[in-house]
């Protein structure tokens, strides 16, 4: 029996949680918020007690230092020998990642140097690994990347029709994200199913604040919506998915904006937000349209029907499919949605049962028994592919 | 029976086609090219035989005139009075028409208004249209909108998922383009198919330079790959197709050029030009991949994916597809494009037979009999639908 610890390092926070392994049991969990900012907030999570704690936490080393010494002040640990791995969440592996992989100097360089692809993210990831590295130097740490399942997607899935020396050049391509869930599920639905992965055709549909979906294959991710960004694909919470290219110099010349605050708008203003004009949580416009707001109605048809798009253009690409996946926070929770989104898919041979749809958060099968695809819901659970590839790499 | 013109006005250039009505004879067809720059060129097909006269021709209306000219003094008509109607092709009619319509100063104003929206079209139509009614002041006009038959989507396919305002302040929206070959090819297929239009659904596939897909609900459009602007959807002879939104402000960075100049490369140095890297001509494509080349091999899979992908896109768009068209120059012609882009679609009852695929130019069935999904090669025609669109309403 080992500890590991997952990590999720964002700009001003750090996400935690420990595992007890191979049991993959929970022990603790947390949040660290506000970090370099005013009145730092320290969130953990002991015996199902919820315990808050407002203080000053200058940087990341600083909010390491504090957790540590919380792991071992609530008891929770003996002492920090017993952390015998960490595993860093990684939004960017770029093409130079298709796994996950034990963090050296060299690999640390050539995450900072994936920066450029994802500049939001990696250099907060990085300053996470930088600050565990200080505290902790000789335990072993691991980067598990968001970008790397999807690195089995051939060169017609993730090319753009664009000049060819942009590719090489500036590596433009699509690499896809979400991918430690789209694989969390996939192997999970295996299990489910009862069915070697090999074998397997499935649409994974995750869809939270950020949406996307994948094409997987045999396990291997040929194709998915989200592209050289996390912009692309379906509709999201704030984000727009994919509209005319033609647009964005459009929409600069009529309201005098840059790109780069065009960018903005379409990545903060737009998807439910900007056709619902109130809100990007699905929640409250599934009230306002059960109190018949056309918007709200309107951003949810929006919404799934994209997705039911996406779901035939992802059959087609397989010749077929076995089972559709459901997960992330609207796929674990929304019945709405997801009937919406299942609403005539017949012709593929998906037949689901409404009442079964009612279920919420936790794994099971939606669709009637005779249906030839199968449809499931399945909590996704990052954390903990996050700790097995610790285990796996870590030894 | 009446003498009826079809004529394709572009910013240099006119085409025409001159029909008998009812009986959709074609009397003569032509090209006036090169109108304001030196050395016009007069190119008019009589009896098969193909005439060719180069001589200055400083505007349109000059171009008429001596079109008009050379109809009557090479015998193809007696007189001007023969001439019943006179039909424009227009690119962009908005959410304005959703219909052919006979051309009064009103229409002639709004076809221009919308020139916002089709700034590189809809100013060359309008030329086209002046230049007529200026030689032939009482000869009814018509206009025939490339956008019409598209009109007819629902609001959840032709909404971006933008901030709701940018539709209503400034029309962003996805019009779609190619509406009457769309239209041309779903009417020709439901009398090929022997079945009433309005219960068929059909996914119409007009690739050409240009290329767009539509699904084709009961003689309706409900959906096309095109959007705004026709740079959206598939991948093109030398315009993109879709891509992450997010490049553009990234290629502007990496580049140093204005968003206008990325648009430009979009437009004009992308789809199978930019992947290939030395044509935009499918024809050139296909030889060199026959030869072996790489890149033209990854630029016909890149192609037919996109195209493929589409065709499972708008068969769940509606629960099923009971044909799918082929048609314009690649779709007509290319054996080898079809070829792959109908490649693993049982799983939706396409069953494709090989022999029959090499069919060029004509129409045919290149299904297997027993298959559910019937497929079909149409040759479109836009410039009889011109020409019946006159008859219609210039009586």
């Amino acid at each position: 029996m080992s500890k590991v610890i997952a990590i999720n390092a964002g700009s001003s926070s750090l996400k935690f949680q420990l595992f007890e392994m191979p049991s993959e049991n929970v022990i603790t969990k947390g949040l660290i918020e506000r970090i370099g900012l005013n009145d730092g907030i320290f969130n953990i999570t002991v015996n199902g007690e919820k315990i808050k704690e407002v203080r000053d936490i200058p940087d990341h080393e600083i909010a390491v230092k504090l957790l540590l010494d919380k792991l071992t002040t609530l008891g929770i640990i003996k002492s920090l020998d017993e952390i015998e791995g960490i595993g860093h969440r990684v939004v960017h592996g770029g093409e130079v990642f298709d796994d996950s992989v034990l963090i050296t100097e060299e690999v640390l360089k050539k995450i900072e140097a994936l920066s450029e692809l994802a500049p939001l993210h990696n250099p907060a990831n990085v300053t996470g690994i930088k600050a565990f590295k200080q505290v902790l130097p000789n335990v072993p740490a691991v980067a598990v990347f968001d970008t790397a399942f999807h690195q089995t997607m051939p060169e017609s899935s993730f090319l753009y029709s664009l000049p060819y020396e942009y590719y090489e050049k500036y590596g433009i391509r699509k690499y896809g994200f979400h991918g430690t869930s789209h694989k969390f599920v996939s192997q999970r639905a295996a299990e489910m199913l009862g069915r070697p992965i090999e074998q397997l055709r499935l649409i994974s549909c995750h869809l939270g604040n950020g949406a996307s979906i994948a094409a997987i294959e045999g396990g291997k991710s040929i194709d998915t919506s989200m592209g050289f960004t996390p912009l692309a694909g379906i509709t999201m919470g704030t984000r727009s998915g994919n509209i005319d290219p033609a647009l964005i110099p459009y929409i600069m010349e009529k309201t005098g904006k840059t790109a780069d605050e065009v960018l903005e708008i379409l990545n903060k203003k737009s998807g439910l937000l900007g056709l619902s004009g109130f809100s990007s949580d699905l929640r409250d416009i599934e009230a306002k349209a059960a109190e018949g707001n056309d918007r709200a109605e309107l951003a949810l048809e929006v919404f799934a029907s994209r997705i039911h798009k996406y779901i035939g253009l992802y059959a087609a690409r397989m010749n077929g499919v076995d089972a559709i996946i459901f997960t992330a926070g609207i796929g674990e929770n929304s019945d709405v949605i997801r009937g919406k989104v299942l609403r005539g898919l017949e012709f593929m041979g998906v037949y689901w049962d409404p009442s079964l749809n009612k279920v919420r958060g936790k794994e099971a099968f939606i669709n009637y028994p005779h249906s030839p695809v199968k449809v499931m819901v399945i909590p996704t659970n990052e954390e903990v592919m996050i700790a097995r590839d610790v285990v796996r790499l870590a030894k």
